[in-house]
Order: structure tokens, then C-alpha cells, then sequence
């Protein structure tokens, strides 16, 4: 399952002390990896060092030994000192390096701003720091600043060895910059007879990771071939993700891997398309209103929900109900059912979902309450274990209890695996109950309550 | 600034195709960077690398020639035919592949219980592929799995080149896996000489970061010696983090160097020590209570508070307030306000501080009230203004007003950058107003409402 064996390589050099160190984690060489990939280049490695001189020279020309046709730099275009990688790229690709004064009056231009934002900052100080930054090997093609730093794309001087595109550190200026970088001429030429792949995911919840394992045994066991697919399965916040990819010409032999799936997870598989359950609960949401109530999670359901612009139409807000006092006094949980059942119970989890609906006066509610850790645990409710319920008011009869989903679990992990995939767990909850999914209810009886 | 000149260079060599694609993160590169430097080791390289063994052998030969007296290596230790590190570890070291019984019959224990617990599997392909676990390079020094993979610590055969310690990928497996391998003999031989260099780090908030690059130029001119100390600058979620590091000998040099910090920036240095501003809340907030209304945050900042065990303690919850109605329902604004002032304005922040500390019952209330974007700006009120207030309830006399730090930012970036400062500013906010600041507030007028 290779199948990127004739694609150009490519090398990504990540660059700084502070990513070196741990002081801050790399999401570039992961992100450019994929879209690398994308284009038909093979990310055959990722590299990160610090800001030294000799080490940044000497990784550049160990992806030149390794025959890589593209090597893709991270970091290290600031203003200060340390700040190295266009000066050593220069000298890597046999270029001098040169001021270039339209592109320093740019920077300056964007600097101006800042020299409002903060009066105090000494013009002459931050123009000097500044002027580095315009200061590029010869010939080098420039790519616009996002932030204060242009990128780069560098071919060597004498056509011989990789063509380096350099793109700064922070990750909301380097994603656009790179958009930028692939449409150049220089980088076409880099690669040119690349084959972009093709990248399709699929997402399954609710299986262990090892379900997977066994289905890609009997795949090859029924016969199909995967030798063509670039299959990887992960585990990622309690879902699992099955990332393939395939030149266009196994097209044939990825439908086939995908119908097999189909067929064997058709219950746990929910989406074919690459789409998160994210993405699907904004579509799903979109006409109808919600409220939740979180214990445990304390405010990360309602965070991820509304991470996505436009989240205020359907989702009108929430309460974190960490004390009992909160969700008596927001969710209007009754005091005597805590009493009973405890804080963390399906009972609870059923009267929160319901409670906050009301209180907000949405058609949906989301409950969740449960013992995140690593105090708090005992034989009966273990540190993990989790209630949650998802209600919908029934639409036409009021007098007609609405439909609900609640189910208790015991989830693995430490105290942030184990808020996080709760509200993993939620989010699929209230997909299933937006796809017309509840549970068996009991016709109401006189003086039930529909959280009891 | 270099400083870390004369300690042993070590390399740490990831391996996984699911890496290297960015299906995984790897969090084994930083903490093995940390773990070495702690050791008085300088990481000089990471390197993520695909299961390819050309890959894996040229990364090692790369690393051997540029000089590093120990390399380790993380994952490619599974039973799986492309788990291959061992072998090439072997090759590289110039050791035959040899079978170690024993070790081989503790792997056989150690899964058992896994067939117990999955009757399915066929004993003797999991004893065959455990097998292959149990093959190590002659005279290595197995370290005892933890999960069922052993690690090993791989000296050179003719004493020439790097030593290597071999770890398995999982993290929970590492992490005590690498604390056994430093006790070893080989590991002490391979690093004989290191002096473990101290590192600190600086927190400050408040200034941008181009202001620290001129601190360090500044300190220099005024003749401080730098050189010895090794100095990195980041800006992470609004904040600067200065991390130093730096051999017991230069403890005067970091000294000056920190005394000349606290003079330049008194007022935005808020952490000698290295501990954050979460860990400098949990300890102010011990005693007081505390809830917050959310609008734009929608849930992150009472998620950032909870991320910690024990929060519950001084955490009574909170509202995320996204829709007016819930500002004015749960949080207690009056309607006329928001009409008056709009919901983000420094006077509904106040409001929304005030009265979801009523509503909790709490000591203490925050409020945070912005335009995370990228809709709804207007040319008044752009995207990334956001109000922030805090509010402390009078102690004594409830005639008094409370005490209160109301704020109005426009932060840059994107959406979530915007929601993620937002937080930090308000912890910020909160941590002053328990040090004893607050506001300028008028004398209560009669018929003034403290929220107006």
C-alpha cells in the first residue's frame, strides 16, 4: 500500500528554537505534508532545527543528497536577528542577497498600523528590523506578506538541485502564502510531471480502531486490491478516520475498498465524503434552534459548536451547570432528582437537555454531565464515565413528550480526552436525533414527568 | 545567543508514514527535545521521516554526520511487517538481528490477557508477528516493554558514531520507557560530560513581540553578555514567552538579563517563574467563587478555566450567552441597554459581568461581549472588538459598588485566534482585579445603576 513510488519528493524544513524545544508544536510540516500530497509530491520528509546556521545548511543540502525535487521551509523570516532561513537559503541556492526597496516600502506600509496601535515604539527601530526582511536572494520570486514577512520561491542559480519555496512561521500567514507559492511559475517548473492525487476520507464512529485493522485483513482476503491505496486509519478524538490515496488510475480499485466498507460498517459509517460531523451538524442544524447545558464539558460543546461562522443562527447559547446550585437555578433541573439519581446520571443528563431548552426557549436541547477527573470517581461512577441526552420538542401536540436520545458511557483517557470525546459523543447524539433517530418512549402517564 | 555550544548533540528521529501525512501529530519530538535538554543534552534535529528504510538509514547516516553523540528514535516497533526500525537501527549500528528467548516469552506473557479478551484471534499469527518484536540487534540493551513493544539502547559495534535509543511511538509507552533508558550504562557512556543546563522562562503580556526583539538589541548595546544564554522569543495566544536556557556558569548572565527585562517592562512582566497565567488563576481564585456570561468566547473561557483538576472548587459555571435574549434571561441585562449601547459595548460587558455573579451567586464575574467575525463588523464596531469587563463583589458594605476592570480590544487575526485571545485577556483582566486593581469608579449616585 505505497503508491506514491514515482511522484517528485519533496522535503519540509521546519524551522526555530521555540518549535525545536517544545516551547511550541509544529502544525506546519503536517499541513503542508497534505497539501504537498495534494499536488502529486511525495512529503518524503519533515525536519526541524533550530535556528543555527550550519544545521539549516546542512539539512538543505541533505534533502539535495536525497533527491528531493522541492523543499518547502517554515519559520524564521522575523525581524530579529535569529531569523536566518532567506539568507541561508540564498546561499544554499548560489544566489547574493539583495535589498529590494518596492518590497521594503510594502512592509512599510503594512508596519503603519502598528506604529498607530502603539505610539511608543521607536519609528527608526522597527523600520531597521523591518528592512530584513525586504533583503532577498536575487532573483528569487516574491510572494506577498500575509503578515509582516514576504515568502519566497528560490530555483538555484545554476539548475541544479531543489527549488526551495520559503513561507514564515504562523500558520494564518503561511496556508495563504502557499496557496500562492504553488501558482508560481518556479514552482510548477520544480515539479513539473506531477500526477495530484486523489485523497478521499471516510469517517466512522463508534467502532474501535482495531474493527479497522480487520477489515482491511478481509478486504485483501475477499481479493480486492489495495496494493494501489494509500490506506491510513486514526483514531482521532473517538472517531475514526480512513484517509486513502490513490492516483486517478485506481480510481476502480477505491470504490471497491469503499463498498466493502459500506457493507460492513453500515452502521457506524457516517460519512463518505470527508465531511465532520461538524460540517454535517451545520447543515443538519441549520432552521432549527438549540440550547445546552454542560457539566463536565464545561463550555467545549458549545465552544466547538459556534467555532463556525455563522453558528449564531442556529445555536442561541448555554449554561455550564458545574455546581448542582447552576443546574437547579439555569436548567431548572429539580433539586429532589439530583438528590436521587445524582448529579451524574442519565436522569439528570435527561432533565439538563430538556431544562435548557426551556429555559432558552429552543426546539433542541443537549444535556451532558459527567466525571471528568481525575478526582471524583468511585466503583458505582468512575472517573470517564459520562450522561448525555439529546431532546427535541415534539412539533404539533404539546401535550406530547419530545423525542430524545440519553446514553451513559464510560470514557477512556485523561481529563481532557475524556471532555473532549464527550462532546464528540454529543455531536453525533444530536445528528442521529436531527436524523429522526430516538429512543422507545412510554406513553406519558398522568403525573410522569418526561425527565423521570 | 547560542549557548548550548559545548554539550552532546543528540538527534530524535520519528518514524510513521501516519506522521509524516499529518494524520497524527507528534508530540514525541518536543518532549524528547525537553527530556534531552534536561539531561544537559542539546537536541539539535528532529526529524519525521515515513516507513521507507532507505528513508530511515540515510536519516541516520545524515544525523552521525553531523556530529550527534546520540540519536532516538520513536515508533516502528509493531508487530506489522512496516515496522522496521529495530532492523535498520541494527544494520546501522553495524549489529546482527539475533532472536532473545526470553525476552520473547515475556512479550507471550505479557498478551495473554489480550486473548483472553479477544477469543477471536488466531494464537499462533499473534505469537508469530510478537515474534519479530523479540528480534534485537546483538548485545543491545532491551528496555522492558511497557505496552508490548521493547525498546532498546543500541551502541555502535566498533565504538565509532552515535548511540541509539530505540522507543516505541505511543506516548504512554515513551514516556516511561525513555526514563528507564537514561539510566542505562550505554546512555550514560554515550553522553559522558553533559552539564544539565537550567532553563527559564519569562511570561509577559501586553506588548507586541517586535518590542522584545528590541529589548534583547537594547541589552546587548547596554553591554549585557548575551552570549552565553539562549534566548528565545514567542508569541502564543496574545502573550510573549521568553524561555532561556542556559549552563549553571551563565546563572549571572540570565540574572542580568532578568533584571534588565523587569526594568524595561514592569508594567507587562507578569511571570518570572514559568508559570502561566491558568496556573497563577487557579492559585488567586482559591477561596472565591466565580461564573461567567460568554458571548462571542461561546464556552472557550469557562473551558479553559475547567481544563484544570480542582477548578470546581472556586468555578460555579457559567452562561454563553450568544442570542440577546439569553444575555438579558440568564445573565440579567436589561433589554434597554442592549438597545441603547448594542450588545457589544463596554457597558453590556459590565452587565453581563455583574449580573451572571447575581445569578451564580458568585464573588467574582466575567463578561466578554465581541464580533469574533468574519460577518457582522460595521465601520464603528469592526470585527475583533470584543468588551471585557470583571467584576468583584464589595465585601462589606453592599451599599459599595464592586470593583471592576472594564476593557474594549480590537484583536487581529481570524475568527478563532480572535475568540482564543479573547479568553487570554480576559484571564489577564481577572488576575488584576485579585491583585487589587480596579477601575476608577464614582461615588454611587442615587438611582445610578452600577451597570450604566
Amino acid at each position: 500500500m505505497s503508491g506514491t513510488g514515482s511522484a517528485p519528493r519533496a522535503g519540509i524544513l521546519v524551522t526555530g528554537t521555540e518549535v525545536l524545544t517544545g516551547i511550541i508544536f509544529d502544525r506546519n510540516g503536517p499541513w503542508l505534508s497534505e497539501r504537498l500530497r495534494e499536488v502529486g509530491v511525495d512529503a518524503a520528509m519533515i525536519q526541524i532545527v533550530g535556528d543555527r546556521p550550519a544545521d539549516l545548511l546542512a539539512t538543505l543540502e541533505f534533502m539535495r543528497d536525497e533527491g528531493m525535487a522541492l523543499i518547502i521551509t517554515s519559520g524564521g523570516l522575523g525581524p530579529t536577528a535569529d531569523d536566518l532561513t532567506a539568507e541561508i537559503v540564498g546561499q544554499f541556492c548560489g544566489r547574493e542577497m539583495v535589498l529590494d526597496e518596492p518590497l521594503e516600502e510594502r512592509i512599510a506600509e503594512i508596519l503603519r498600523p502598528l506604529m498607530t496601535r502603539w505610539p511608543d515604539l521607536d519609528p527608526d527601530s522597527v523600520r531597521e528590523s523591518n528592512r530584513k526582511q525586504a533583503v532577498i536572494p536575487e532573483g528569487a520570486t516574491v510572494l506577498e506578506p500575509v503578515g509582516t514577512a514576504p515568502g519566497l520561491v528560490v530555483s538555484p542559480r545554476d539548475g541544479e538541485g531543489p527549488t526551495v519555496v520559503v513561507l514564515p512561521g504562523p500558520p494564518r500567514e503561511l496556508q495563504p502564502m502557499w496557496e500562492t507559492a504553488r501558482r508560481t511559475e518556479a514552482f510548477a517548473a520544480a515539479i513539473a510531471g506531477a500526477v495530484p492525487y486523489r485523497r478521499e476520507i471516510v469517517r466512522l464512529f463508534g467502532i474501535p480502531e482495531s474493527e479497522i485493522a480487520n477489515t482491511l485483513r478481509a478486504a485483501e482476503a475477499a481479493g480486492l486490491d489495495l496494493e494501489p491505496l494509500e490506506i491510513t486509519t486514526c483514531l482521532r478524538r473517538g472517531e475514526i478516520e480512513v484517509s486513502t490515496q490513490f492516483s486517478p488510475a485506481a480510481q476502480g480499485a477505491y470504490d471497491a475498498f469503499l463498498d466493502f466498507i459500506r457493507e460492513r460498517h453500515a452502521d457506524t459509517l457516517y460519512s463518505e465524503d470527508g465531511l465532520t460531523v461538524d460540517d454535517q451538524l451545520a447543515e443538519l442544524l441549520t432552521g432549527h434552534t438549540l440550547a445546552a447545558a454542560e457539566s463536565c464539558t464545561a463550555g467545549l460543546f458549545a465552544a466547538r459548536l459556534t467555532d463556525r461562522a455563522g453558528s449564531s443562527a442556529y445555536f442561541l447559547g448555554g449554561g455550564v451547570v458545574y455546581s448542582n446550585e447552576a443546574k437547579v437555578d439555569l436548567a431548572g433541573v429539580d433539586p429532589e432528582l439530583i438528590e436521587r439519581c445524582g448529579a451524574v446520571s442519565t436522569e439528570v443528563a435527561e432533565a439538563l437537555a430538556e431544562g435548557i431548552a426551556e429555559r432558552f426557549g429552543a426546539e433542541l436541547g443537549v444535556g451532558i454531565t459527567g466525571i471528568a477527573g481525575p478526582g471524583g470517581g468511585t466503583p458505582e461512577k468512575p472517573v470517564g464515565l459520562v450522561c448525555f441526552s439529546v431532546w427535541m420538542r415534539a412539533d404539533e401536540d404539546p401535550a406530547r413528550p419530545g423525542r430524545r436520545l440519553t446514553r451513559r458511557s464510560v470514557l477512556p483517557g485523561g481529563r481532557s480526552d475524556i471532555r473532549d470525546r464527550s462532546v464528540t459523543v454529543a455531536m453525533h447524539m444530536l445528528r442521529r436525533l436531527l436524523l429522526g433517530e430516538s429512543d422507545e418512549q412510554p406513553a406519558p402517564a398522568a403525573g410522569a414527568t418526561p425527565a423521570s
